[in-house]
């Protein structure tokens, strides 16, 4: 890091310092205007967008980029309409900011508030999709912050070109385009050089791979919103609705196996293991499934190959799955324990007792009873947008709406109210 | 630090975190229970508990600590009173666990809801007060937490003893002692290592001067919460009731000077300064306290020295006050935004609209609108109880009372629901 570019950083989290101070005074129209106003710019300079777009695609191939890589880097006519649609629905959300809400005043006349503000300036570091640039910057918007982006570099032309969208926006709206920039130095080191600046930016959200959301945590001096990985188990308990229960392991497995929510390890109490293990084993192996199975399982599932101690933590993203029967209610507490990723966690019973120890004893940011673990998602939970999921569980856990780009304030209103008498 | 105290410390972060696991299933009452038997236990090893407090004492006076160090240190059956007193306050406080709170089913039927759940093992990292011990433990398990307690070296003695208080009432109550326990390292390297166990420990906060909450921010890999310093400003608006301003300034400033919550820096508007800051004057010159002014404000304030640059940034905590003459409301806004700290700002006014424009633009924990800074407290805002006041604005902003100590986690209940249909 030259002192040149550690300087560039620096100004870059002062601007954007500054930019979030004049955002939290805007109107709740005035920030709707910003939203409309980049939606309607992106179907203006669709051309550049896609021109700058073909550039990254056309670099990704000449490095030999797997197809799906480039499948999520890619834009056309078709994406660009999504992502303004999504700009659109955003504008339409409830003001996360809203009015003060007063308690009934204290019986000395003094009257004690709550107001949900701003955090300031929001970094968020993440890999390839261009579409999280505008996703990101319109979220931000709408809550009052400011944000730093800090994409991958494969997207870099298209996120450029997002980037100078927006920020036409800004400027057609007379608010300071440093309200969303880029990170200005490309090179890995400006993610921590950047990070140190705890003094101007509230808050850091990397979505990506495992690797980078370790890497962010571990330079960052700036508090961190951390979604490391879902190891997301279902347990069929002994006083399941096994048909419900099979519903269940299917939608979880198969639906979209590369999703975070998904399910990748099946525990089966042993009492119902004989009767659901086999019918689960056919019903997977029909959807392409591969089967990881323990040494209880494995008799009972055909086809199925002897699970390795590293399969309980492994997060496949792929249809293979791991299957443990386990010795009671309490065992399946201790491998979750073990194994879980606060993520997601999924019980099927009939039992309401145990649904409700299940409920308290799983540590996960959403627990489902007799429902599939990929219902863990800000859209299908009401929350209308994401902009990332928590598992840990400071500041938010789970989903991540609008309202947790916000923090609450207090607010006391008096009439010359003092604590002590003043004589 | 030793492979042997690293290991220590390790085990100490991993059987918190166990002990935390057990403490979340644990209902209201078994954890009122728990309080009840603190209280109880501390009066029954009051003569233990003073017998180590008198060794600390001792020991401070033979390094020649200030006596105010000393008082802060000292315990007598008074405090230990005012100790089982506060254990009482926060068990009848209302339980901030809590059942499911439902939302209205969706169109499926499928049933959305969230519910508080403790944040798992805290660690507090603080100085001298050994109250602080007891309250810290008690309102971590209240709240379904475990914690690791760290004080200073100078209440070794006491801090021993009323954690061996704790530990029996827990055994008492046949709960894992591990649900509070103090950090087994004495060197000062034991805070990093410490605090190197994320995977374990969910929240560290420090609580004392500022060089120890910047070497936890600094270290930890844990979250942090912060509180640095309280430099609070009242403005004096050009449309103040005069009277009810100056009560402001002298409750601010004089009711207890040592407190993060007092009046560091008096802003007035030029429209009203030669009106009101000689009456301001007189009144701080009454009462002891040293003013810093400005060059436009040391001509109307007889006695005043001139203030230094670094007055606009001191946190005094004495009877010393800054005062600066602001050309207007923006100019004020300009000088908050530089050099206060997030903790506590104040205007008077009798204008709606200058109040209303005040709240949104300033950035601190709490904003008072015609009341003193001092009402930012946990105390006098409801909390019931509070272990701290955080001035980043990440989970908590402002005083941190039980609701601080949990998260809401997501609970989904179906009958058998599945995102995408199961053919």
């Amino acid at each position: 890091m030259t002192p040149e570019n550690a300087l560039l950083l620096r100004r870059c989290a002062e601007q954007a310092r500054d930019a979030a101070r004049r955002l939290a005074v805007l109107t709740t129209a005035e920030r709707n205007d910003i939203l409309g106003a980049i939606a309607s710019t992106i179907e203006k300079k669709a051309q550049d967008i896609l021109e700058a777009n073909a550039r990254d695609v056309q670099a990704a191939r000449t490095a030999g980029l797997a197809e799906a890589m480039i499948d999520r880097l890619a834009l056309d006519e078709k994406r660009l309409a999504a992502i303004v649609r999504a700009v659109h629905e955003v504008a339409a959300l409830p003001d996360p900011l809203g009015p003060v809400e007063w308690q009934t005043p204290r019986t000395d006349g003094l009257e004690i508030g709550r107001m949900r503000a701003p955090l300031g300036a929001i970094a968020m570091i993440y890999e390839s999709r261009p579409n999280v640039t505008i996703d990101a910057a319109v979220l931000c918007l709408k809550s009052g912050n400011a944000c730093v982006l800090r994409g991958g570099s494969e997207a870099m032309h298209s996120n450029a070109a997002l980037i100078a969208v927006v920020q036409e926006a800004l400027r057609t709206c007379t608010v300071d385009e440093h309200s969303a920039v880029l990170v200005p130095v490309l090179e890995r080191e400006a993610i921590a050089e950047l990070l140190k600046h705890d003094d101007c930016l509230a808050l850091v959200i990397p979505r990506g791979g495992e690797s980078l959301i370790r890497h962010v945590a571990t330079v960052s001096r700036v508090p961190v919103i951390r979604h490391y990985k879902g190891v997301c188990h279902l347990l069929v308990d002994r006083d399941a609705d096994l048909d419900q229960a099979l519903r269940l392991v299917i939608d979880g497995k198969c639906a979209r196996p590369s999703a975070c929510n998904s399910l990748e390890t099946l525990l089966v109490d042993a009492a119902i293991a004989a009767e659901f293990l086999p019918r689960a084993a056919q019903a997977l192996a029909a959807r392409g499934v591969r089967l990881k199975a323990d040494a209880s399982a494995l008799p009972l599932m055909p086809g199925a190959e002897p699970a390795q101690p590293e399969d309980w933590d492994a997060e496949y993203l792929d249809l293979i799955l791991a299957v443990r029967v386990v010795d009671g209610f309490d065992a399946a507490l201790t491998h979750i324990a073990a194994h879980g990723s606060q993520h997601t966690e999924a019980i099927a019973t009939k039992n309401a007792e145990t649904a409700q120890r299940f409920l308290r004893a799983v540590d996960a940011s959403a627990v489902m009873i007799n429902a599939s673990t990929r219902f863990n998602d800000g859209g299908e939970l009401g929350l209308g947008a994401e902009i990332g999921i928590s598992t840990t569980k400071l500041h938010a856990y789970g989903p991540m709406g609008l309202e947790s780009l916000t923090t609450q304030k207090w607010v006391v209103r008096g009439t010359g109210h003092t604590r002590a008498p003043v004589l």
